[in-house]
């Protein structure tokens, strides 16, 4: 049997405990579970201008924060299990949603796009760098939770950004 | 002209720039623009469990972080607007993934549940306890980027778990 074409399954959990006393202010705590446990603590506020204090990032901050290192983390893998080198290399990413409401009653949002503008660095072939962006878009556990069609990827091509 | 009634529009944009210099660690910086403008440095980092160095959150806690904070923002921002007092509160959520590969080629991720209990805590009655979830939902950025389906919500009504 060869044993590089088994087929494995893993799976992935991370647990996370919200508190709010009052204000906007949330504390959070993150448990990641199964292999290899640790916790973390994540608060979240919004800022004064929004009504809150200001005491810690907006929880839209970590969102696409995590998108955007969570699609980095694929292609830094990726580039080992592909022989794809790359180099120091840039992830460039707008989150952009819209809201709307009549009066003051509770606002409806949605998402317009989220653009990411990736750079490799290195030189390898465009064509293997667009195998790899593909591939880390497959496993990117935060794209793959998203509506189709949200994640917009462009890679720069010499001195140009070319949609992918 | 009641303005009351005034159909209002907004929009919300976080950028995001993320390097990678060589290993799993990622410098993320996020910039909240136009209203209150704001910048926050949330580097994040593998565990060493997973070749990384520790130094810094995974990139799924942040996620998970801030889909909790974003619907925990909306109950509170919410409670007010529509007059359903909550007191201090606490959301539970489990992220839920799962990936799979053959031999050591790139694994293809799919979120398999992201489930929410939500213990509003006071004493509103629970039929407004679910209408204030419910906007919470269509409020909430993050829940709304997400596929369909993937968000499970439950509900602490006396000792029980009541699937919403």
């Amino acid at each position: 049997m060869d044993t590089r074409q088994t087929a494995t399954r893993f799976e992935v959990v991370f647990d996370v405990e919200g508190r709010n006393t009052a204000k906007f202010r949330n504390e959070i705590t993150v448990h990641k579970r199964l292999l290899h446990p640790v916790s973390v603590d994540l608060p979240t506020d919004e800022g004064p201008g929004h009504g809150g204090g200001g005491t810690a990032p907006y929880p839209l901050a970590y969102f696409a924060a995590g998108l955007t290192a969570c699609v980095m983390t694929q292609l830094r893998a990726f580039s080992r299990r592909l022989g794809i080198a790359v180099g120091e290399f840039s992830v460039n990413t707008r989150c952009h949603w819209e809201a709307s409401q009549i009066g003051n009653a509770p606002y409806e949002s949605a998402p317009i796009a989220f653009t990411m503008d990736i750079d490799l660095g290195g030189d390898a072939p465009e064509a293997d760098q667009r195998r790899l962006i593909a591939a880390a878009e497959k496993g990117c556990f935060v794209e793959q939770s998203l509506k189709p069609g949200i994640v917009k990827h462009r890679l720069k091509v010499a001195d140009r950004w070319v949609e992918l």
